[in-house]
């Protein structure tokens, strides 16, 4: 899915590149680029045509995954996007990827003036919401196996793509235990 | 704090009541209302002028407390404010509160035409975007303690108001373990 797609059902519009109230730009980037690294201060919004990126953030010594973005998703360090402070998050590619980049610097003037740009920023966030809103529910009421089941569910399509430490990782419990899930989901 | 305050703040403007895009209705609630019951659609969006609610969630077979909300602070079930699915949430006042509702039929017709309607509620979910996803880090990344730490920190005058088994509900420790950390940090 392109950008203008995506910003088209958003806001039930008809408009072409050439209508937008912001330049967006399209990127080939290779699988294991650090789009977004650890202390950046985020100037980017990303919008997934193809492709697979981990959002992680660093524990103690560890390093947790905390969200995948997929194909028609937009992603940053958003809450870096917002506050201008440097980031806590790492976005990294976990394979070549097709993406459309939006610069802060470019959306928020448009702010200013333009209901269209506001009402995308508004839908925009409020789905991000949601899915923080979500994510946050599940990791204080849902089991592993749960949370995998409707990872599994959503986006059976690109959960094979990812390495399976990935998953792991990102649902909080050992490689051995996803397995054994997993087992049990196909028996 | 009153809510023409807050929306003006964050739009730098410098409106009255009567210049809103939307009515917004000021109530006194008495302390244990429920102001958004487990299962209902979410009609309203509430700005808190003086008091405490909290926000819990059932998981199996007992009840966890997600959020508190205090003085000029909006708070709804936003997610099916959003979505308009039944709620899993359920808003309770903790003390006598003093509210300003601005309701979702009235907050939506604006958002049609009316720029800053869109900018308001663009940066009000961004505001919500930020507390989810600080919340969500807390939870992966920082022990009970360093989460009570930041809570006493940020709101260490309403921190007294709330019954300690509550504080303890919501950090996820037995009211216990919250003790000995609160001797800790008072020694």
């Amino acid at each position: 899915m392109q950008f203008i797609d995506f910003y088209n059902t958003v806001l039930h519009t008809t408009f072409s590149y050439s209508d937008l109230p912001f330049p967006v730009e399209r990127k080939r980037v290779e699988k294991g680029t650090i789009l977004t690294p650890y202390g950046k201060v985020e100037d980017s919004l990303y919008f997934m045509n193809k492709g697979i990126v981990e959002m992680t953030i660093k524990s103690y010594m560890t390093e947790k995954i905390i969200d995948f973005f997929f194909e028609a998703e937009l992603f940053c360090a958003f809450t870096s996007f917002l506050d201008q402070h440097p980031t806590d998050v790492q976005i990294t590619t976990l394979m070549d990827c097709e993406i459309e980049v939006l610069k802060r610097d470019r959306l928020l003037p448009a702010y200013a003036y333009s209901l269209e740009a506001n009402k995308f920023g508004r839908i925009a966030t409020e789905h991000g919401y949601i899915r923080k809103s979500n994510r946050e529910k599940d990791l204080l009421t849902k089991t592993a196996e749960e949370r995998y089941q409707e990872m599994f569910q959503t986006h059976s399509a690109y959960i094979t793509l990812i390495p399976v430490n990935k998953v792991a990782k990102y649902l909080g419990i050992h490689p051995e235990s996803l397995s054994r899930i997993r087992k049990k989901i196909n028996s």
